[in-house]
């Protein structure tokens, strides 16, 4: 079963938990606006007000984080099928229509994310995850940044966080190790798509590799990629 | 590919709208208890906590209806993806439990009414359906129960409701023209499983038929079904 063609105006930012994928997006935006490109920036899960709505279903809210809310846990399966409901939501109706009108998209966090999360981590089958790929989404990015970082790193610069995790942040350690390597392999099997930032570069320099990343890439693109 | 096996102390109510599927569940409870049997009732799409919120977001809050929340529609996919999100959820924590300590379980509504609703009234890919019932699922009812009626016999039922309809009762009758056609064709291309009930009849009656049907079936059970 073939992938889902590439768009090449979505870009993805991938990686762990505190790697700076949020941080790197001004970078990519500021890049895209300086080349005189329409940029829009979202995130997933979520992007638009509904998927909004799926995300605080996947993470939980206060109450049902504190165990205050009598919610039972959530089976693997449901947090994948969750996932992709608020991906297909958000493709349709944030994604697919600003590419259509010219813009570029840049996502923090895309499907990658559930082949790594639900899938390396959670253990659910990869030909599922691939099958609602295709059904559910529909292309893949032109161009994705895995930002790597050790698990450990990555969890002390998020530990203001700490006191107040949302349901994956409460994962432990070797969850996130298998997110992290099922993200470098990801990486490896599509080289034409992904660009390996080393994250635990200080900011500046992290900026600087992610800037010149989608510079170069932004350079093989062709007027027809860009209409 | 094979359907998943049924499960002899599973039974689904289905139908249209104002079909009588809430109000059957009574006499189906009733049965069963009088049998000396423990029996869940639960519905769909909900049963559990987390699965009642998925219903919220799938149906639509007040807010949300009167177009006051600012959220944009909900497309077929998604629909889908939370129908099953929703399942997948309330098959693990409530289904499958009740089964092994021996209890029946009686459903208003199941996974036929995806293959109704979401595959017949939306237009989406019945091996899709087919493919999440295998993984997200994994099991059918023993016997179903599908109470036919009238389209606009329904509508004129629940008319009291039509002031403030959800996301699904608010189609067109085309729609639901097209979820009855589905319903019966199921029936009967798995006539071993479904009992089709004439809902047109009087309450009593409705109620009669039902309970025949369940003690028909029941009275097929062998000892090693019932443990
Ligand atoms: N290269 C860096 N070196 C050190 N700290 C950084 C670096 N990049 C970002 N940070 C800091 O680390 C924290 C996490 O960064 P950021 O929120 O961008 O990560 P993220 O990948 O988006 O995390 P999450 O997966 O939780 O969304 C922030 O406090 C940020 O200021
Ligand atoms: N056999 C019947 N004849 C006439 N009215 C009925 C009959 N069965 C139920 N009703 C009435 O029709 C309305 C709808 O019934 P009910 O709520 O049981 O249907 P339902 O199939 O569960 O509907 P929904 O799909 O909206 O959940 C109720 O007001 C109920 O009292
Ligand atoms: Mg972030
Ligand atoms: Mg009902």
């Amino acid at each position: 079963m073939a992938p889902p063609p590439r768009h090449p105006r979505l870009l993805s930012l991938e990686g762990g938990e505190g790697a700076g994928k949020s941080t790197a997006l001004a970078s990519v935006r500021e890049l895209l606006q300086r080349r005189g490109h329409e940029v829009v920036l979202t995130r997933e899960p979520g992007g638009t007000p509904l998927a909004e709505r799926i995300r605080t279903l996947l993470l939980g809210t206060r109450d049902t984080l504190r165990g205050e809310a009598e919610e039972e846990p959530l089976a693997a399966e449901t947090e994948l099928l969750l996932m992709f409901a608020a991906r297909a939501q958000h493709v349709r109706h944030v994604v697919r229509p600003a590419l259509r009108r010219g813009a570029f998209v840049v996502s923090d966090r895309f499907t990658d994310s559930s082949y790594a999360y639900q899938g390396d981590g959670r253990g659910l089958d990869r030909q599922w995850i691939a099958d609602l790929e295709r059904r559910a989404v529909g292309l893949r990015p032109g161009l994705t940044l895995l930002l790597d970082l050790d698990v450990r790193e990555g969890r002390a610069r998020t530990s203001g966080r700490d006191l107040w995790p949302d349901r994956i942040e409460s994962e432990q350690d070797d969850f996130f190790e298998r997110v992290r390597l099922g993200f470098r392999r990801r990486a490896q099997a599509e080289p034409e798509r992904f660009r390996l930032v080393d994250a635990a570069l200080p900011p500046p320099a992290v900026g600087e590799a992610v800037a010149g990343a989608v510079s170069a890439y932004l350079d093989t693109l062709t007027d027809a990629d860009l209409a």
